[in-house]
């Protein structure tokens, strides 16, 4: 298998070039760092397109049966490649899924209005995952799904949450048309605790706003059902994967599990 | 009013110096970032000692009538001191609270047994102000509570819930001979959904376990009442923040707003 000595190598170039949005792009691939999300990358369906790895392992003779393009490096030729500051003996390039598919027969999704952190988006495609929600839909200023950051948080959920980039007010005024009520959560909304029958309906989107701003008036003036989340301390707002979370769970606590 | 020109000016030293524990138990004292929390900071009845400002404002006056000691500086000082990249304005040291109370009338409260991320701490700390839980006790093994970055993720609510680090197992084994029911989340657990009557109790006391280790055997053994999360996607677990997230409202869903 061959090593690599030099930083200055062009496939570690290719592969530190993955980290940020332009190069995802220019590329067609992501970069998913250690064995365990490499792992879920796998069973996820993934195509893996190169790797490197400190020492083989079962992993990287799986990836090189799988087609991809195994080389071994030192530690600190991972570091440079890889955002995590201890990565975990590997990482590897996957091919970028390109537009997945939202399930039709779905009975929750997300509307993520401008979530910018990644940590938050990452979160809440995790809680997605665990909650049973099927599907995100992301406005243009939502970050990467793709980034580092996002994969890391969202903890192998990023594989399976279907998350498609999409211009929001179009789709939503689309899917409402085909049905869909659309929950956005506002400050002069119900109680949530207290019109827990609105929340039974057979197809709901969750919408998530951003971060400082919340959700966009225009997203605002689609909305079928408005929600409060009861403030009751002098905290003047959740952070927003926290919210997601108690909002999703709450749309979802009549399903099996 | 003075003006610090030099990073080695020993003011800048000592407030640099509260960046990490061992400086601020050093010193008493811990750092509060940027005009909105420091305004947080002051309304939640803390102690200024000193502050830097780039500028004079009605809140370096504010500071000065309180009998901090104000100095201005330029920016590349106010960042070598702060832990946020792009700091706002100023920032101001405040004594550290000694062990706070407690309320003895409360009836929902947390313990984090080694919530060690610092981000989780103060985003938990930050739900508990809004869900209306009244004071958190904190294994040994917690991040510190007056840390920068758990401060900045709890918006200011860092500064109004009492945060009492304690040894856990012997706390929760007084409260609980007090009449306290102690909370656990585990997989083998009943559901959260169908079992809303333990959780309306008057005296509850929801543990929240480490990111990757969960609730300690010893904790664990003082459970009184065991609940799961539904998980219904392949996500194993949720982020520890989310999690305490939707237990606290759970527990809290009948109080009122």
């Amino acid at each position: 298998m061959e090593k690599i000595t030099s930083a200055a190598n062009p496939a570690v170039k290719r592969l530190k070039a993955l980290s940020d949005a332009k190069g995802r792009k220019e590329h067609g691939a992501f970069l998913v760092e250690g064995e365990v999300m490499v792992r879920e990358a796998l069973a996820s369906g993934l195509s893996p397109l190169e790797a490197l790895f400190e020492a083989e392992t079962p992993l990287s003779g799986e990836l090189a049966g799988r087609g991809a393009f195994v080389r071994l490096c030192d530690r600190h030729i991972l570091e440079t490649v890889c955002d995590t500051r201890t990565p975990q003996g590997c990482c590897a390039a996957f091919t970028l899924p390109d537009g997945p598919a939202i399930p039709e027969n779905a009975s929750r999704l997300l509307a993520l209005d401008g979530v910018q952190d990644p940590g938050n988006l990452g979160t809440i495609l995790r809680t997605a995952d665990a909650a049973g929600f099927e599907g995100a839909y992301l406005s243009p200023l939502c970050a990467d799904v793709y980034s580092p950051k996002v994969q890391r948080a969202a903890m192998g959920s990023g594989f399976r949450v279907p998350a498609l980039r999409c211009p929001l007010e179009e789709t939503l005024t689309r899917l409402k048309a085909g049905g869909w009520q659309i929950v956005v959560s506002a400050l002069d909304g119900l109680n949530l605790y207290e019109n827990e029958k609105a929340l039974k309906g057979d197809k709901l989107i969750l919408v998530i706003g951003n971060e400082a701003r919340g959700v966009s008036p225009g997203v605002q003036k689609l909305s079928d059902i408005r929600i409060k989340i009861p403030m009751r301390g002098k905290a003047e707002s959740l952070n927003a994967a926290v919210a997601a979370g108690i909002l999703m769970y709450e749309l979802t606590k009549n399903f099996p599990c």
